[in-house]
């Protein structure tokens, strides 16, 4: 019977990668219309260069852009590249399709929601906040917070823990197969493999952790009720058996 | 002759002080909306408090803010003040009343422009870019970028060599009587006290180096061509005392 099911935040609920393909775009964009002597393409690619590097969350970007192309420090570019940015990031902060349909569609139906993610947690809360999901679920974790990040199984302990349920009462829904799949089978909860954006070819050799694989979010209400009429089949044998 | 009018930034050009304080009262408001457990007076009155003492350009307000008021962390707060904070900034950022029209009627009227600024290089070009300030301006002087602070003579020298006039050619318009008026005057340059904001009573002392006093800004035009005037006046006195 499940009882619980949990969700990625990046690329499952919230389509981030894309907005900030969008983002990155529009700021370099600006950039060079406010003066930055280089093309378009020289200093994106010099960019994703230096995000690939650096990992996204890095604050200094566009000051370290302006480093590697051997230009002078200039505080005029930087804040062109910071307010395309940001506009963009406000202007077209989006769910990933269908996401508020599959979540209260499972509210309806009387599974208890949380969110399991990785990252900074007051720029996840924005997110929440900001596209108003945080009436959807009773608890979020994240695990710059907790001290632990995904795959690590204590943060899928924690999560088990404080909402009361065993490990196969719950669902784990995420994009990326090493940190949400593996992570959530190793403590033995059911996995849904969302298919989804940058992650859909990546770490495939951890495929064998995931029960199920979608690529539209839309079939997790349906594979949620499958997995608890199994249950309820189960012990209903179980029942005859003894 | 007057060739250049200087212009502080912040209460002089951009309406800063009134849209920090309805920022902050948005993000108290919002913070309180998602759960904070205070009331809203109390709050606001704690974060007033702590921006005295840590400075308005503070990065960790909202998290020292709780720590006040013994408060466990929670990101999920934080991040409602950082939303509803950054949310009015974009919102209701605006230029004082009058300032595209003076610049505009100085700009044809053949003066050169700058923005002699304290503050964060890159927050301060955010305004300017914002508002669509820059292309009034030759030159845009930061402090905080050349490596001194108003009312040092060295940044109001700078500014002076770089757009090749002599000081008496000057004229620094600014809400700040310290930084602003006595910083310009020491170097020998004309100045107008704008009386403004919540500088309006503030730093009195050094009212003797204001030149001119002004609570409306597009009263500077009109003195700028008076100081142009008695300049000519001048020379040609001396011409004729030749």
């Amino acid at each position: 019977m499940i009882k619980v099911v949990f969700f990625d935040l990046d690329d499952t609920l919230v389509d981030t990668s894309r907005l900030a393909e969008m983002a990155r775009r529009n700021a370099i964009e600006n950039m060079v219309r406010h003066g930055l002597p280089v093309d378009f393409d020289t200093a994106y690619q010099e960019l994703l260069e230096l995000i690939s590097e650096y990992g996204s969350n890095f604050s200094r970007h566009f000051d370290y852009l302006l480093r590697r192309l051997d230009l002078p420090s200039n505080p005029k570019w930087v804040a062109a590249g910071v307010i395309a940015y940001h506009n963009t990031k406000f202007a077209y902060l989006r769910t990933v399709k269908g996401v508020r349909r599959v979540l209260l569609d499972l509210q309806r139906a009387g599974y208890r929601l949380g969110i399991i993610t990785d990252g900074d947690p007051i720029k996840q809360w924005e997110k929440i906040l900001r596209l108003e999901l945080d009436a959807y679920f009773d608890e979020v974790f994240i695990s710059d917070y907790l001290g632990v990040k995904k795959p690590h199984r204590k943060i899928f302990e924690k999560a088990l823990k404080k909402m009361g349920v065993e490990p196969g009462e719950a669902v784990m829904v995420g994009d990326r197969l090493y940190s949400d799949i593996y992570g959530a089978k190793q403590v033995g909860m059911n996995t849904v493999w969302f298919r989804y954006g940058k992650r859909a070819d990546r770490e495939l050799e951890y495929l064998e952790y995931a029960d199920f694989t979608i690529e539209n979010l839309e079939e997790v209400p349906r594979i949620v009720r499958g997995l608890s009429d199994e249950g309820e089949e189960r012990s209903d044998k179980e029942v005859h058996a003894d």
